[in-house]
């Protein structure tokens, strides 16, 4: 059994949330800071898994915000992927690798397996297919999965993701770079494909607020087979209906938040009236505001979803 | 004055060799492995760095090979760009990160500061220049600088770096992926340009075997003001001849090989009719191997310049 199942199980049970773990120092609330900063974001993270683990599918912990405390940080990044895995949740590190073969094989034994040990990575197609079947190995012994960049939803997508390809003929098929990618990563899917019709490799898949609604069906359609991490919702600015059209029969694909869910115990503090961010708010409380917030958000898919295919 | 400056300082001094530390534990003599196997690659990294130092350019630390060895692996990695550094050398971290604006600069603060802090970086940029553009605060403030892949040397290159678009009016010209990655690195070079010509954001940009000279020679030509990582030589398969047309009267780019280096001393036992690699070789054989190998090296790149401008 692939991790992917695992995934597709979870989103069944408990929605399409992932939390995003981009623990900024600045996140955690002031009164909860007088420990190191590395020991207060692990102490932060706890508090929030232990708050929606029955409500999300799973978690992404972007590696960057910790890889920026330096050592220290990464420690906490161990430590928040072993309590993560401990309490049986599954963890996707989004660290975003992708480099030469015999280099993809050292990355990849750091993520699938010792102190960093994840069910799920991110990986980054630039320099081609070499850089990302070495992880396969991994899928094949211990079920891990990986979501291979192709269509972002950041500002920055329209450089090179969305340039348009010279015809047919070119990577079997006409259209834009993404969709290159997409087709190369489809076709490894399906050579490792789940028990529930999603492969052990998705992709990366969001849209933005430019993009019609007709390029995420389009998406959808073109990539049966991959299971979608979902970015953008939230601060990003995408919302549950976009996600919506990237998902198919309710399941195949998680939509990551991040900021909205860390920082909502702010949001509330602003809204009851207190005075900043910093009032009396701790640990606690900012779970359960980051749980109110994963419920929120699941709720608002599921009923897009629902708008979508009418009562059932 | 940035980075790349002391970088083209140190190729007209010392000539083009990137000495690449990718040190897999298995490249340590074995008479040299009793202590822990990432304290066995530091002390292997030092005395390499040591017999080194007057013959190469710089130094590039591939950072999968250290994460691989999870928390203790990365303060080897640490502890290596320290003491390169520490010896008045210029040190590449080869990280290849790539991703959002915000995440960008969290990985900007990871390699730029602390405990990683490196004098260059390689970036991806897949998912566009706002995964790029986070990075130039640390030239502007000190100087940093970054190689950001546009045509590598790797096999799979030819799956997406190579594909053709869609003809002009993208990206500002016609011509493969790599061109509009390039094109827009050399934009963002020209308003961060050094004394000697280079921008502060270079490229890694190396040709393979199939690819003609008139590749190598175009892609020069285009780029005039990029100064070129380019990797590939020795075990990957490139020579002096193919790296000599990506430099530019005699500077322009250093020419990175790993393998080739660190298992130098493998091959001397070999050649020298010993009972197998782990015959009596120590860190001091290992490192006398690595200079000889490094100057063999020099002096090819120098004598194919020597030959493609004539006598001086």
């Amino acid at each position: 059994m692939y991790n992917i199942d695992k995934l597709y199980e979870a989103v069944a049970e408990r929605g399409h949330v992932c939390v995003g773990l981009d623990t900024a120092a600045e996140y955690v609330p002031p009164r909860e800071r007088g420990r190191s900063g590395a020991q207060a974001v692990l102490a932060f993270n706890k508090a929030l898994v232990d708050a929606t683990i029955d409500a999300a599918a799973c978690y992404k912990v972007q590696i960057a915000y910790y890889e920026a405390a330096g050592l220290e940080g990464l420690r906490t990044y161990a430590e928040t992927l072993r309590y993560i895995r401990g309490r049986g949740a599954l963890v996707i590190a989004d660290i975003k690798r992708g480099d030469i073969a015999d280099t993809a094989r050292q990355y990849a034994r750091a993520h699938f397996e010792g102190d960093f040990e994840a069910d799920f990575v991110t990986l980054s197609p630039y320099m081609g297919m070499d850089s990302v079947e070495p992880w396969i190995s991994y899928a094949e012994s211990a079920g891990k999965g990986a979501f291979v960049l192709m269509r972002t939803s950041n500002r920055g997508m329209r450089d090179f993701e969305y340039l348009e390809l010279n015809g047919p003929g070119q990577a079997g098929a006409a259209g834009r770079l993404y969709h290159a990618v997409g087709d190369r990563i489809a076709a490894l899917a399906e050579n490792h494909r789940g028990v529930h019709g999603y492969g052990a490799f998705g992709a990366v898949a969001g849209v933005d607020s430019d993009s019609g609604r007709e390029e995420a069906a389009a998406i959808r359609s073109r990539y049966g087979g991959l299971f979608f991490l979902i970015p953008g919702y939230g601060a990003q600015g995408g919302a549950a209906a976009d996600a919506a059209l990237l998902l198919r029969e309710g399941n195949g694909g998680v939509v990551n938040a991040s900021r909205s869910i860390l920082r909502a115990w702010m949001e509330e503090v602003k809204a009851g009236g207190g005075e900043g961010p910093d009032y009396e708010a701790d640990n606690c409380f900012a779970a359960e505001a980051a749980r109110r917030a994963v419920v929120v958000m699941r709720d608002a898919i599921r009923t897009e979803l629902n708008a979508e295919t009418g009562p059932s």
